[in-house]
């Protein structure tokens, strides 16, 4: 089969300016990607005739398929029609089904039918319609000197529906049997992209099926692999031997797959271990415990946690000594484990874990801002503190500490 | 002023697998429409010398603002640099002070600096370095025959700091004084989009200058006015007007405007009040406190606060009574006042606010999915507690009561 390009042209001057983002592009990306059809780019324009020519003469010159999003409806911006029109010199004509329908459900709605409203029933002369069973205007496909196009409307619902139902038909003939394509993404923490990107260098180079492309996200490092194969089987063996590879390399780091968090995998860890944990909390504010709560489940493995921002919480509540408190300050590894300690005893929890440190924006009990103390404390004997220095400000600082006490307890539970 | 054309593209093959949305070109634009910049082009392209490289020159004959969102890191795929050499024909210098900022990182965190991140510190000769303080690579700001491009990192925390940091100041002495924009958004909390829409329906039609478009967020609703006009002054005195036609209308639920959030403006009134406040949480897993405490200065009106997830924990560390508990249970109008009554007292502040429920997936103590009690009590003896069926899984529900728990308290504090 030939390499075939596709690109996805969106057309909407609510792009332009931000209202909405582009997840018609996303979601048809998604849907030719199943079927192995590589999109080279995505492209918005806004309700101007002349750009949205322009990008339709590109998408022509340079892909294969071309999907069009937008510019279909009733009102005078609406101007994909006329834009593709100078480019194909096609006519147009009325489509009777269309517009009986237009008018059935202007009558239903007892609704006045006002003129504009027939412009969604105008066709190229020679298009397959392509049916809308979620709204009024028709998709269309229209062969162009050898390139074949689809015009959708943009509502999302609409675009869906006439995509799953008229287009990926299309697609799964195209395709056939032979080239299908399938990701793994694989997640990592507690380990940097160059590094990871480091220890495979070899692997990536050499690896054109699947390929491996390591991104960079908020909360850790993903490796996605993509597969092209003939059969459900030989992709995931593609995927399963690639994976392999990686994790004898960097499986220290690895904690999950495609969907995947690193507090879902921790929460099913506990479950499995039948044990609960709790967090005292200084910096981070509640963060940590919150992630952990958010997973469905949590209640079975989270006691619950303390919020001690105040030193007297610390204290009074949570029973750091005051020796502690008067000697090594509350900023530090001996206040971070007597907080793990004590809210395991106190929250009666197998596990307890610590944090202290310094958010900002002001530098504390001699401490610099990003200074941050992490303690675990099991009801075995186990006393892990570990101390950090996190760049950036009062949020990055919070965050950085809350995924880092992520890691540390995970790596804990896996140990 | 000559009108600007800018364009946004975002090299990444995430983006063209559908992997993630172009969120970046979403927050970038609103930030251009601002400034009265209109964006007229958004371009995606993959990880590929060839098509970056025509992607730029595109952007380079038709627009004259291009911002490159992705392609910066340290990998074999992040080709941004090496595409706009092949156009610029640019020399490429290393940058000390970031060489350094990367290499005291990987000092702080004794891990060991792969050479691949040297890439990051590669910069354009002459080009203007724009500072990354939430993250590694720094961005760029480089003059071409006329057009202005900005480089930066896909991460979106990355790109947004830069863009706040670095570009905005650009724009804002770009666009000069002869026809400015200026917006001004309003917040409120505790009213539907509809509701608000509906309450100003005549002075959203009439209106032109400014325009009103309200808009529903995630946490609350917003009404954006837009306004244009030759000063300064002007714009104010517009926005100002408008500003007072609405709040005499539905002015009982706003709370602040632009930036601000909820959070901020309760943290802002319990300083001014010199109060103090703890919260008990059990549906919100310490949601409500985390909120609070992300506010810089939280310290000082915050003392902690509670997640007592387990029943156990609400007795035992909280004081909740065994009557209530056996009684009335724990997902009960009285067990949410203990709550906050307790966590007022334990935690020696003027204020305790108490949230209980079920969030889901199971009911619990009979009650559905979603019934959520909130009590707030001070210690001159002020009492509230109300109930809530919010609808939606776990994670909404959650979120709700959080917010509804920030509305209840901002109301307290401010009657």
């Amino acid at each position: 089969m030939k390499q075939l390009k596709a690109e996805i042209v969106a057309v909407g001057t609510e792009l332009l300016l931000g209202q909405i983002a582009n997840t018609n592009a996303q979601w048809l990306s998604q849907q030719l990607a199943q079927y192995g059809i590589n999109v080279y780019n995505h492209a918005v324009v806004g309700d101007n005739l002349n750009r949205v020519e322009e990008a339709f003469l590109q998408a022509q010159n340079r892909s294969d398929i071309i999907i069009v999003t937008g510019g279909l409806g009733p009102t005078d911006d609406d101007l994909t029609r006329e834009a593709f029109q100078q480019i194909s010199k096609l006519e147009m004509v009325e489509h009777k089904a269309t517009l009986d329908k237009i008018e059935r459900y202007f009558k239903n709605h007892t609704s006045k039918m006002t003129p504009n409203n027939r412009k969604q029933a105008r066709i190229f002369k020679g298009c397959t319609v392509l049916e809308n069973n979620a709204g009024m205007a028709p998709g269309m496909k229209v062969e162009l000197e050898g390139r074949v196009w689809f015009f959708l409307p943009g509502v999302p619902r609409e675009m869906k529906r006439i995509t799953t139902d008229e287009i990926v038909p299309f697609l799964r003939d195209l395709t056939g049997d032979e080239q299908m394509i399938k990701s793994l993404v694989l997640k990592f923490i507690g380990i940097g992209e160059s590094t990871l990107e480091h220890e495979l260098k070899d692997l990536i180079i050499a690896q054109s099926n699947p390929t491996i492309a390591p991104l960079a996200q908020d909360d850790g490092v993903v490796i996605r692999l993509t597969a092209k194969g003939a059969s459900e089987k030989q992709l995931d063996e593609l995927l399963g031997k690639t994976k392999e590879q990686i994790l004898a390399r960097v499986g220290g780091h690895y904690f999950g797959e495609n969907d995947q968090t690193i507090e879902q995998v921790i929460v099913e860890l506990l479950l499995k271990q039948n044990k609960k944990m709790a967090a005292a909390e200084s910096l981070t504010g509640g963060m940590f415990t919150e992630k952990i709560i958010s997973v469905s489940g949590a209640s079975r493995v989270c006691s619950g946690g303390l919020v001690c921002y105040d030193t007297a919480i610390k204290r009074n509540i949570l029973g750091v000594t005051e020796q502690t408190i008067q000697e090594k300050g509350t900023v530090s590894e001996a206040c971070a484990y007597e907080m793990a300690e004590q809210i395991r005893i106190k929250f009666a929890s197998q596990i307890g874990i610590g944090f202290t440190g310094v958010a900002g924006p002001d530098e504390m009990e001699g401490q610099p801002v990003g200074k941050v103390y992490i303690a675990i404390s099991d009801k075995n004997g186990y006393k892990k503190v570990e101390s950090f220095l996190f760049n950036g400000a009062r949020s990055a600082v919070r965050k950085r500490a809350c995924l880092k006490g992520l890691e540390l307890l995970f790596n804990y539970l896996k140990s």
